[in-house]
Order: C-alpha cells, then structure tokens, then sequence
C-alpha cells in the first residue's frame, strides 16, 4: 500500500525536473515547515512545493521572519536533517484530514477542494506525509528519510508576501524561498550563479542604465521607455524593419483596438476573455476591445481585395502593439508585461510555396539571434501527436506536407533541431527557438507558426491558375517574439554592454581638462557627423571620475582627449572592459567603429556562423 | 419693429462669414424648401442652414429625390427667384408657432425647445419668415426679397441622409445641398475647385494608390495603412525623428493606455468623457482608458526622477498613437478618425528658456511644412483675451513674458504672423499655423502651446541653482498635428503625386520587351543598392499600357529600357507628368534623383526659404 502510494507519487515530478533533485527540495520545504512551526507556533502551514532551481512554502503568521528567525530556522533544518527521520505516507479519508488539520482552514479549505474534486468517482485520493513531528496534507513524493538531504546543500533564500490562493482578495500570507541541492559543490555553483543574475537583473539594469521604467499610475506590467531604450527598440525595430525589406516584406500599421465583430469571427472573444483587459462597452452589442494579437487586422489587409495566385505570397509585416491582462502576481520587469510589442509578420502563400516561406523565415530568426550574441540555441519543431490527430484543424495532407517541409528545411539548413510530438498548436506546427542566455537559462524567443484555423475563420482565399477559389496557407512568424521580453533577456545576456551597433550611446567623448574642449567638440561634431550617438563630456569633473561614470552606463568606446592627443591631431581609445587601444587619428576609429556595425548587422554573414556553430 | 429683428438676425452670421453670401444661402434654402413642398406635398421641412461654401436642408420625405425631381425643383426655383417676392419677418408667440406648425413634429419640438430655452426669462425669440406661399420658423437674416438671387448662382448639388439632430436612434432623413454665390462667375468657379477637389479627394486617391483602407469589422475612423501608406507613414516620421535628434530631442515609447488615476490627475477623466472611447472597468474604483493625448504618461517620465536646473530643457518625443471618439457622423477619410498618431513632442523647460525653444520648435515646424511642398501659410499668435484675465491658469507674469516671447520671436523670424485674441488656450498662448493648400482651402496644421496647468495638477519641479523646487514651463509642440490629418491635407495638395523623397515608390523600372528583361533587373539591383524604393516592371505587356499604369500610381521617375539604352548602357528618364528627360547613364540619374532629394529633406534651407517666400 505504502509502496503503491509512493510510486503513485513519483507521478507528480514535471517532466524534465531532476526526480531527486524535486525530492530533495520538497523535503526541504516539509523540514523548513517543521522549524517554521517551531519557531512560531501561531503559524498555519498552507502549500509549499518545488519550483525551479528553488522552493518555497507560504504561511500565515503573526509576523514576517526576521534574520536571526532565519538563523534559527536553517539550524533546526540542519539537526532534522541529520535526526535521519523517515517520511511516511499514508492515505486518509476526508474526515480523518479534517480531524488532523481542525486547526488550519487552508488545509480544510484544500481537503475539501480535494474531496469534491471527482464528485462521480470516489474523490480524489488524500495523502498525508509525516516526518518527525510534523504531519502535512501532500501528494509526494519525498525522499526515504531527511537524511537524504545534506545539511550543507540547503539554504533560506528571500522572504516574500503571498496571497492565499494567488488571489488579490484573500489573506495575503508570508513565504519563504529556500534551495536544496545534492551537494555543497552545487549550492555554491547555483548561488553564484544566482548573484551574477542579480547583477544583471534587467530591472535593476534597466533602472541604471535609463532604459525603460513603470508608473502606477499608468499601471502595472505597462512598461515606459525612458530616451535611451527608445533608442535601443527604435534601433533594433529599424535593423529588423530593413532586413524584412530586402526579404520582400510590405510593412503594414494598424490600430491598438478592434470592434468586439472582429474577435467573435477570429475566437478570441469571447473564449479568452480572462486574458485581455475588459472591452470598451458602447451597447450591449457593440465595443471594441484592445488587440491580444495582430493577426486578425492584417488578414483585413489581405482580404481587403481580391488575390491572384500570382501575387502570392503576401507578406505582411508589422511591429504591432498588442495588450494582454496578465495576472499581477505575474508581472516582473520586461519578461511578462500587460502590453508589447510583437515584430509580427503574417505570410499568406500558396500550400507550394510553404516550405520556401518557412526557410527564409527561419534563415532571417538565425540571423537576427546571431546579430544580438545569442550563439546557444536548439531549434524545436513542434509536431502533431500522431495518435490524436482529431484535435487539430485543417486537412491532414497540408499538414503531412507541412511537417516534411519543416524537417527538411532543418535538415538542408543543418539546424540543431528536435522534434517535439504533441507540441504544435492546434491549428498547425510551429518551429521555435529555443535560446541558452550567458547564464545558462533557456528561453523560448522566436517562433515561425504554421496556422489552418484562421484562414478557414475569416474565409479567406485566392485566385488560382485555374480561376477557381483556393485557401492560401498562413504563417505567423516573430524572429524577436516580444520585443519588451527579448530586450528583457537581451539585457540579462548581455550584462547591459549591447553591442555596439545597437548601444543607445556608442562613444562618448571625454576631454582630460577645460584647455581640450573645443578640440573635444571638434572630434564629437565629426562622430555625429559620421552618424554615430555620440555624447560629449566636458564637465570639469576629474578624468578618472568621467571614465568610471562612462563605464558604468557601458559605453561600448570612450575617447579622452588631452594634449598629447590634441597636439597629433588623434584620439585615445579605451572600451568599456578598460582595456585602453592608444591613440588612433579619428578617421581611423571611425573606421574601427564602423566596419564593426556593418560586420555585426550583416545578416546573412552571420546566419551562416549560427548554422555552423 | 421689423427692422428690429431683421438687426437682430444679422448677428447670427458666423464671423469670417460674407454676410451677404450669408444671406443668399439662407434666402436659397427657403426658395429651395418651397419648391421641395410644392412638388412633394408630404415632404415636412426640419432644418436648412448655410454652411461653408454652400446650403442644405433636411425633410422627413416619403423618398428621395431623383435627378428629374431635382431639376423640376431647380427650375421651380429660378421661378421663384424672378418671382422678387419678399422676405418678411414678424415675431409670434410660442402659442401661434404650434399653430402654424401644428402638422410639422419637427417644427413644434424646435418651438418647445425654444420657448424652454430662457425658463426665467421671457423665453427667447420666435421669428418666423415668409416669402411667397412658404413660412418657416427661422431666426434669419435673409434677403429683402428673392430676386436679390441671381437664377444662374444658384445650384442644388447632392442628396444625402441625415438624421433628425445628428442623432442616430432619431428618423433618418433626407438632405439636399445647394449652393448659392452671388453670380455665374462665381458659381462657376466654385463648381471648378469642387470638381478640382473631388479629383484630388484623398479617400479616393488613397484607395488608388493603395495607401490605407478602413474596415467595419475593426470599426470606423480606424484606418488601417496598406504597404505603401505605411512606407509614407514611416519614411515621414524618420525624416522628423532625424531631424528631432539633431535638436536634442529625445525619443520615448509610452503605452496606449493607462489607469484612470492617470487621468483623473489630467483633468482628462471624466470631463472629457464623452469624446473618449468608454473605459476599461475591472472595479468601480479601477480601469484604465486609451489614452486621449500623451502629455500625462511623458510627464510621469519627467517626473520619475529629481531633475536640475542644469539639464533643462528636456525635450520628450513620441509618436503618440492616441484615441478620441468622434461621433460617426463626423467620420470621413484621415482628416477626421478616431485613433491618430500625433508628432507629439514635449518641451520642460526653465522661463528664460521659454523664447529659445519656442523659436526652434517654429523653425521645425517651418522646416517640415517647406519640405512637404506647402508655401502658402500664415502664422496665428493666439495670445490672451486682455479684458478676461480670470479665466486663464498660470502666473501672469509668466503669461506676459511668454506672450512677448511668441511676439518677438515672430518679429525675428519675419513671419506671416497676425495676433488674435482670446484664441489662447485656458492653459496657455499657442502658436498655430494655418495653411492653404492647392485648392484654396484653409487647415490648422502644426502647434505650439505653452502649459501652465499640467504642471501644476502633476505638481512638476526642478531642482534650481538657489537649491529650491521650482515649476518648469511646459510646452506642447506638433509640427505635423495628427499624421492622419497632414496625410489626408498632403494627398489632396499634392494630388497623390507625392515629393520624390517621400513616394512610396520613387522609381519604376520598365522593360520594352522581355528582351531587355536582364538589363532591366540589372538597372533595377543597382537603384535598390543606392537605397531608392523602385519596382520592377518586366511584364509582357505593351509599353505604353505600363507608362500609364506607372502614370496613374503618380510614380516620380520611370526608366523604361529597350536596345537603344541597352546597347549604351545608358537608362531613359520619364516623369510623372509625361515629360521626357531623354537618356544619361544610371550613375548620372542617381545624381540627379539623390540631389533631389537631399535638397528636399535638407530642413534649414527649406525654413529660410519658407521665411522669405
């Protein structure tokens, strides 16, 4: 029975989560639970699971712990964990888990949750774990005893607020993040890992280096862009705005909202109501609401006139803003915002022309991940799962076709590509990328989406050679995904130090002392001329004091200017690393500066190196 | 008594109105409305004002009339007009009016809103007038008699619907125009610009030349920018922001929404409540709206962190998408929408920066009106009204110093400039100009406002050389106004035939014959390399047929290629106009083409010039 409720447990471990790893750190949470109480004994237990990298467990206690609480806590931890106690499990009818937790009405609330969750059937099965002289209602699993855990492998993070449930109007309760690891070697390695985060936390960056910040007052997860973000995002949308360009795309603009019509005909309203901000109600039939997505406005642009066949494939691009109301627990910086920016395109082709659109769009994501230093990335080919091919629409041989040419594409490309069975979307197979930042952290930017759904939705269609009617194929496709998200990683990636073609300020220019200001502003006025965002220091501040302050906005080059430079008419180079170049004429740095933007923003140069790499 | 009211009547002209073209309207939409009811003896006659250039009036009618109604109705009123019957005018009571009326609903509601209208006083007013065998309830003035008319100024134009007080739950009914000028000359003339108009008008040229489309599904007053309307769109906010670097501005991106605390702050919300979209309520006390303007989230970047006497100005700019709800009658192409882009920038300056960043934000706006080909325009210094002080917000020494400043500046400048006053804003003096397009007609473009409210609602400081908080001056500056409305003014100036900097397309390729189909990609790769917008045309087609489909998208330059360029290398240059500039080598033509356009673009010269003309 025992055995059976363990392996039953094992279930709960999410896929691709270390198994002992999960143990370990759930145990913790269970141990960290036992000390808490300890120390306060008012304190109600509520959830605490695993979560990545980490675990937590909330409470409702009289006050929130204070450093020497934590001190004591993480003692205790340590005698539990070597008191070896075991973790036991057994099942409990409803009545009985009511019976043990009388005194917590979280739990009773979750036991009753639980019992009326398979109201047909025989309710959900409560389990609960006890370990020394703590009992907790837990589905599992957990290790055979604390012992398992090594005393110097665990460790009290941060404490945080939490409401009861995740919802805004219930209790707020206290919680506490730990993490628990094999072995010491590990806990340091994710601790320092952990510290090199920080210091590149994109919220802290950002806040440093002017990039972007919020306003409650004009809400949260709706992030400003201060003058040197705008720059970077201006940038960034002008690079990828030109190489589309070259590509065939027609950029295209349209509104922020729609009439409510458009949404009912799309599926997005009402079905996803939860997720968009509330519409803007005129009458009972009429409103608008602000766009989750821009699909359904371009294929007003498609449909707007007839199609040859001729004319295809249509490739409608556009750097649309769209909103979507995220949960306010959710929010955090740029990686999860209320409003963004997706670097759309919607391709419509011919079902012949599928595997060419889908190649250049993956061959143009290359090429923008290489341009931006992302050179760590796997390529997923989400697939349908073959044994529940009813859930997905659209004829199985444009599907069949589809996926054949999507893994041809990564084979002719020589993609390091897996394929994902059950992972496409249900209106068609995507291919998307998966991308290792500088701190090992895996995101998921760009994606090229394959999409059966919409053009049968809006009745969209061309003129064939043969004069009849044909559904055009739809691509979705965003090499940066969100624009707010990817300079969110981008900056985490990168530390703030952008490379040079995208840095809002690329060079500035110091001069060493009043004497050298007019040859100062002679050099800057070249820079600018030569179209570089260039700044001008000639404050009376010492040199060193101008320098520290240039290397911490990471200005990719600085140029000091003193007699000796005046004097041979040139300009002394130092980068942001403090790595000093000497003294170059300034024709020479231009040179220098330039053929380094070119190199860095040729696109096909560099989808090349990503292939190879 | 009678010549009381006819004095009476005459203040009701609208200024800047001919009173005696005033008078012709009015007298024509009586003549026009006898001859309405005398062929169609159910029609109930509602209203019939004078508006610019022309009359209309609306009947509840039993159908509309056809074009022989409405030359049966025209003839009938030259009848009447050399019929020289009087126009007489007497005073009656409320009482006598819904005797008078009493088969017309329409009239008696007008009579009981009257006779409602001062309930404390003697109620206002009524005047009916009468000519011939037609009496209508009318505060006047009109014409001592109907020959006064000349039969051959006068002509009815088109029919429309409307609805009873512009309200669409009321009964739609039918509305004729007319117009009346004081002779043949002058109607011809008007009839010539209208055809002129009609030709040029911007929503068809738009639909021509593929620039934008509107579609019900996402809502009226929503324009969604086709391919070549957004290369416009974009190639004309590069120019400006390029520029706007240069003169120290600096770029921002703000949401298209924010919380309504944000506008309750404003004064935004709910004063203005009925020109916005209605808001988006998640509680009673929280919601957010679509921003109506961009001032409040570019304040909450001033003011996000502590600012010094020593960075002032700080010049915020933002292509700010903003939202308004027009009502749908006065909906029509870009010139009036619902969701516009404004070239918004914002100044926070010191006072003794006031005169400096005034003059330059009028250089800018001089600048980007020259280079858009407008060089009739004047300038309107919109100050104070002396006598009501009262209603202003702000100091009045900083009113004063800020009045003189706009004065002067305008003096230096040597601008077209007049004064008029009491057209300030309550918040501040402005700077408006007015500009007349190809066809004579006038339009309020770019702005310049001075604010002295916003910064005290945000209650806006910085920090000054004394060490105390001090309140900047703010300054609100669009040089364009909305990018819709300048486009749709741009379009009917120019007649689609855009500056060759800012075609969507500048060049068009065009083979003779498929022989020259290499040379023509060739010619075509080398004016894609130099950075020109040029298509290729290597259809089978005749030749002729594809200079006129060139012709007809208002294409600046076309480079048609047969035997004769092949073999000397060389390309012939056609214009738009049908002019032909003979052969050169393409090196010689993108000298000529990337001359123009710099001489175009190139903003301080164009502002001299403006200055001068």
């Amino acid at each position: 029975m025992n055995s059976e409720l363990k392996a039953d447990a094992e279930k709960h471990i999410p896929e691709g989560y270390d198994p002992q790893l999960y143990k370990l750190r759930h145990s913790a949470a269970h141990i960290m639970a036992q000390a808490v109480v300890e120390r306060f004994p008012e304190a109600k237990p509520t959830i605490g699971p695993p979560i990545e990298d980490r675990f937590y467990y909330d409470f409702d206690m009289p006050r929130a712990p204070q450093a020497d609480d934590l001190s004591w806590i993480e003692a205790r931890m340590r005698e539990i964990i070597k008191g070896r106690h075991p973790f036991r499990v057994r099942e409990v009818s409803a009545a009985e888990a009511r019976e043990l937790f009388q005194n917590n009405a979280y739990k009773l609330e979750l036991i009753d949750d639980l019992a009326s969750e398979a109201p047909n059937g025989r309710g959900s099965r409560l389990t609960v774990y006890e370990h020394d002289t703590f009992v907790d209602l837990c589905r599992g699993p957990h290790l055979p005893h604390t012992g398992y855990l090594k005393a110097n492998g665990v460790k009290l993070l941060t404490v945080a607020g939490a409401y009861w449930r995740g919802d805004a109007s219930k209790p707020q309760l206290t919680r506490i993040y730990g993490t628990a690891w094999k072995n010491r070697t590990q806990l340091d390695a994710y601790l320092k890992r952990l510290k090199l985060a920080r210091a590149r936390d994109h919220r802290v960056l950002g806040k440093k280096l002017g990039l972007f910040m919020f306003s409650e007052k004009v809400g949260a997860g709706l992030p400003l862009w201060l003058p040197r973000g705008a720059v970077l995002r201006n940038t960034l949308e002008e690079f990828l705005r030109n190489e589309q360009l070259r590509r065939g795309y027609e950029p295209v603009i349209t509104p922020h909202i729609g009439n409510l019509e458009l949404y009912r005909t799309s599926g997005h309203y009402p079905y996803y109501k939860e997720s968009q901000f509330p519409p803007m109600v005129l009458t009972e039939e009429d409103g608008y609401l602000l766009k989750p997505m821009n699909c359904p406005h371009h294929i007003q642009i498609y449909a707007h006139r007839r199609r040859s066949y001729r004319e295809l494939p249509v490739r409608l691009a556009e750097f649309g803003h769209v909103y979507r109301y995220e949960q306010t627990g959710e929010l955090g910086g740029l990686t999860r915002v209320r409003g963004f920016t997706v670097d759309d395109a919607h391709i419509f082709c011919r079902h012949d022309q599928v595997k060419a659109e889908i190649r250049d769009a993956i061959d143009l994501a290359l090429g923008v991940l290489g341009a931006l230093g992302f050179e760590d990335f796997r390529v997923q080919l989400s697939l349908r799962d073959p044994a529940d091919s009813d859930k997905y629409a659209g004829e199985v041989e444009n599907w069949d076709s589809a996926e054949d040419a999507i893994r041809e594409v990564a084979r002719e490309m020589q993609l390091d590509a897996y394929e994902a069975l059950g992972e496409a979307a249900f209106y068609g197979p995507k291919v998307d990328f998966m991308v290792k930042d500088a701190l090992g952290r895996q995101w998921q930017l760009g994606t090229v989406q394959l999409d059966y759904n919409l053009p049968e939705r809006f009745d969209l269609w061309y003129t064939g050679a043969d004069d009849e009617r044909h559904r055009p194929a739809m691509i979705h496709r965003a090499p940066f995904g969100s624009l707010e998200r990817f300079i969110g990683v981008l900056i985490e990636h990168c530390g703030g130090a952008f490379p040079v073609w995208l840095a809002p300020e690329q060079v500035r220019v110091l001069s060493i002392s009043k004497r050298y200001e007019s040859y100062a502003r002679r050099i800057h006025a070249r820079l600018i001329k030569a179209g570089l965002r260039a700044h001008l220091d000639t404050r009376s501040e010492k040199i060193g004091y101008k320098i520290r302050e240039a290397q911490l906005m990471k200005i990719p080059y600085m140029i000091i200017l003193g007699g000796r430079e005046q004097e041979h008419e040139q300009v002394a180079i130092r980068l942001r690393s403090g790595e000093d170049l000497g003294s170059v004429p300034v024709e020479a740095f231009l040179e220098r500066i330039n053929s380094e933007i070119t190199r860095s923003t040729t696109i096909g140069r560099l989808a090349d190196a990503a292939r190879q790499s």
